[in-house]
């Protein structure tokens, strides 16, 4: 009953604001989705697809097909060329559970798009935190470190005292009772006592890695 | 215009349930205040009034005189026999930040009213974790722990982490922003990946300290 | 197309902080919880896996054959050796509702499993708070005593003013309207009148478990 | 500037919907009030004024002298004839601690100035419901119980499982942390597992009365 | 691997609290649920049960076969003697929109389980209150008035300040957005503008005819 | 076991109000769903339907057959005679991304239903804010604009700063983490900076459209 | 210590979005609040500035002399031509309580400075819906409503099921308990079952004020 | 009563996380707060302090006198040596409204005291967007970009969307009603469909200044 839809996707983007646009895709129906892949696809020769469920990422396989990879537990699609990696910068990733590996591969994955090197350091949490000791010494020779942690979200605080490096902090929604959906962790890094903490929205691995990227893109150069 | 108040004081309660009542001072007028004190002092011999205003310890202290000693940032007054320390068993308080000293000196005040030794070292965030190292040694050596923190309430998660005593955390209402109240602290505190943290309320010293004087008493003796 | 992912157990964890690590089931995918399991059992001899769906339990089982115990409403297995009770101490669990037993029973298993004796007195509410009189002769006998509760979650607080041993509260997601997902339960215990009552967070059976053992090993010893 | 303010009083509203209008005093400037009471004094005889502040106060017994009679503490006034007591019915009024006398004298005063007998059995909390035993005899023969508490608001559920009369349950404001401003009790009251609790918003002392009132009246005649 | 479960019913609640004690369904598996049907059918002759699924009604229908009535869009079950009826009082139950008619018939059939007579008068929203005058001379022969409502729920507030009889208002969680889960009705009663409503939990249909029967019974007599 | 439903539709509401009665399909169960549709058929002629699931359309796309017309993205179905054009007035639609199409057609297919000349343009976010200046030319030409936003819903105040006609904001529930329901962007809507915006609840694609048909029927005539 | 100040205004916004700038006088220091109120007065010879305290009404009055008006209760002042009545159309505003003059007044004098004709009709809450009758023929002759109202915020939804002109929903913050802050009446508002009711923020006089004009203007045209 | 309290600083921070100790003086008592500014200054020659009241001023300004620089708007102090601007980098600082200046400067006078090089841009708010055209050029020549604002917050989402540097958002506690407290603009922010914004805590000047610094030190090197 309703009229064509337009995707008004903004092939520009990239010059303007330095990052290309992406497709988030939860809340697209499949036609939706479809097109905008295909009119950024055409624009800037590669996609970079996040938040894609299962059924999402069946739809595009079988319309991109060998031009597609995918990650489903990250909910990741990118359809195109494959960023040979250009060595812009380096991110460290650290997770603090395994339970949080979904947004930190989003992040992963997203910074390697961007043309990241990339360090994951998963499963560190605060209980045990003197297991980090020896892999602080590799952190510390990358640009940036992303910190992501669900439940009571404290490791970025603790890491933000112990490098010098921006530190962004990504809470996710790993959690139950009043952790439940990410709020505890996200108000923990948003209070952090370690000044300098850059935090951004729960689950936002790709945001993360955006961050990272318009750091070094930028102020390296 | 309305009738004569009745002060219904529990004096059997210490008997009962091995706390003796105590006398919340906020939302008391100063008559009802008065009269708390006195019956429990009649029953007790001794009383701890907590979150005790200026106004209210002044009037306080006219009545008891010389029988009252008072804390102005603790908001504590202790009126009748100053317990002779029992040293039924120790407690260690630690707090993550100075601003957060009123509440570690309720909780410290009011475990020596029950009758516990009280270590205090406070103003030790996570931001410099280090700084603990040597104190730790000392820690490890008392009854239980009490961990103070307001902001991101990280603190415990780590002691946790690092001590075989049961951790009771303590959030405060130190913060600004999203953690203004102290919703932030508590937050991280019941969602500690250090398991068996004991919580309590938002600035509740005192209910740490009893909750640590009843784990001493039952289970010690 | 992500890389091999890292299962970062913490071994030592019960050396160094009294309680061995278990596995939080929920937001793990297989690969990563069948890991987790095998490192933790290979380090401890025997492993705690909380928060099982039944689809992880059926994966688990397959894998672990005889080694594993399951009780699918407690969302709990336990892999390797059963614990021969060690009688170290012993907690009392006692619940408001029928409908609460998910959470008492993740508490009663997993302080079994940490070898303590338990005794289970479940189902009797506030409303018909009589009912308890008998029992609670048998409850003053035990080390600590563990209160399960969901909607107004008052119970802790009735017991608490009844017994001298510590009370651990737990509340529970039972509930509906404003009670659903356990947060006025919550909040009933962090504000309760009676002094020193441990709360631990929303449907944390296994933490108040801990809670427990900490209490007792390191106090009672 | 502005236009010259309408105060447009429900004379009739007693006729209507059995009970008088009243004043809440809160929000409205001195020359407003004073309106108000005015025109409900003309067209009932007597005016009842709820949450009226001390400055508030001085400006009503300044106008309307003698005819006024005042309680600060429980923020109430009223003009006009003292009203004899019909004994239309009866209500026993339950507190919890003695910080909630405010909102239990609002409402104990309300409803005498709407005819009722009243009792008033203040604070006398969860943590020492033994001490409630002798008491019940007496308020089982009143027509409605209003128990009135804050903090974690257990009280209702628990009179709501030893009495027949219908309960209205009161929360307060009273509490600090997460209990402050009413909310914990208010959620325990809604979420009771006593079947058949009334609940009123937060402080609101007349609310309980005038319910109490319609009760009696409406049902009883 | 658990212990046998105790379901400890209190069936002697109707003789000490006035109203027989019902079994909520939701959270009980399936042998928790038909016990504690089978116990209080024992103990009182018939038992209604709320909150049920359409699952747990199979399995109840499957038990107590011709002895068990249901309505599945209320979720209520009746098993046992259907109450011949008593006439002890009457409640009229009103309800906003059509989409509230599972709470309403929640309220009304639980009515009519506890012996009162019920005028049901449902779907006349704020939005056209000039339908409910004919109405209106009905409902003000009844006893006791239940309005159900979800959304703004304003229809409470108007009803009350139209009728003489006490107003029991039940909010709905019906509405999206803001108005999803009943908050929003559920404010708007507790802050109306009519004096003397009486407020349940959101969709607590029971608890409104519980509360109803209680007004009746103990205040008629 | 319960009695017949009443569907109490409010035919003269159009006259009365505006703006004729239209169905809420949510929370209908199939039969109530139906007579409510039947019964404004035959009063007005034609009826709207909204927020109704592919389900429910099934069950009156096989009732109504021809007569009906639907559009699942949308959850909109129309029965009866479609409006033929009046050409009231005219309202532009727009939306910030592409996901919030299912809120901006329900707007679209209800003002059209309503008679008014809809314009969509669709899928131009804030962050792109330079592709609206062509389109701005054209949208300046309506009687009003209608503005459906998720995520931080920034484009109305974007929008209103920029044209002279009535902006109505409607915020969607797109978005993920603390976006998630569409409270981020109702808040932004709420608290613009650019004055006089008109917002709706979350997903209220019909209310804008009926607001803006108020406007226009009523003030341009 | 600091940079001097830029004070920024927008001139121009008459002309591009309709409605000229206004001074929020809130947050503001003296300096930057007078420099406001200077720059624009010469820009558009008159000036509206809102949420004045009385301090800063004085700064204001000292430095404008007879050049100001102000209403210390709106916290409204106006500096510079009074505005003759354009009589552009016409709007009636309607209020609740007494107690929420305040916000109603803010719009009057708003409207006022916009060149609208205004009815004020105050104090007319849905406890006693009927005095509106007669109110209602005048009103119903006016271009728009404007609805201001606290506590349960109920009038809106009953004045829009009366009236065919669009209503603006003006939520106040007065209230107390759950209602204080005005949450309660703006959920009311967003969720009215009357269709086409525009909501602003809570006390947002100015606005709905603002949103009139510009409905009048644009449309009337 | 109390022992004496120990100021805990941390000397070495700067060495270990590239940002010295600063010390945050709200919830410090005069003792306290003096201590800490004597321990730092000694290690440090140099101290920032934040949230300083007008109060703390005047002590810290009696003990330091011309040793100490005092912004009382943004309630920041500075003792001990000036930085000579180092220009180890630059950061353009925007503003929303003119009340947002306290927060503005915090940033901007943190940064001056880190050694950056700032342009200060305030007052440009999303209502007037075209106002920033000509303010761009200038603002794109800058390292960092940090963007405050309150109310409905969205004009880092504008502003992400026109330049390349990374963009730092700070929420202010900017608002009323809904948009008080600041939690309307941080939703906003982390919400944002503009991608790589790094978000700040509400009000939080200083940390978004210690992240530009941590930027600039740590990626130009």
């Amino acid at each position: 009953m309703s009229k064509q839809k337009n995707i008004n996707t903004d092939g520009g983007r990239g010059k303007r604001a330095g990052i290309p646009e992406v497709v988030f895709a939860r809340f697209k129906d499949d036609a939706s989705l479809t097109r905008a892949v295909e009119n950024l696809l055409k624009e800037n020769g590669r996609v970079l697809v996040t938040k894609c469920s299962a059924g999402q990422m069946s739809v595009l396989e079988k319309r991109f097909k060998e031009k597609i990879k995918t990650d489903r537990n990250a909910g990741i699609c990118i359809v195109g060329k494959i960023n040979p990696i250009r060595n812009a910068g380096s991110v460290a990733i650290i997770s603090a559970g395994s339970s949080d590996y979904f947004v930190a591969e989003e992040a992963a994955l997203s910074a390697e798009f961007l043309g990241l090197k990339v360090l994951r350091h998963y499963d560190c949490g605060v209980a045990g935190i003197h297991r980090m000791d020896c892999a602080l010494e590799k952190i510390r020779k990358f640009d940036v470190v992303i910190v992501v942690a669900g439940m009571e979200g404290a490791l970025p605080s603790v890491i933000g005292g112990l490098v010098k490096q921006p530190v962004i902090a990504v809470p996710t929604s790993v959690g139950y009772g009043t952790g439940a959906g990410g709020l505890s962790a996200l108000m923990s890094m948003l209070n952090s006592c370690s000044p300098g903490i850059a935090v951004v929205n729960i689950d936002n691995g790709f945001g993360a890695a955006a961050l990272a990227y318009k750091m070094i893109r930028w102020i390296k150069k």
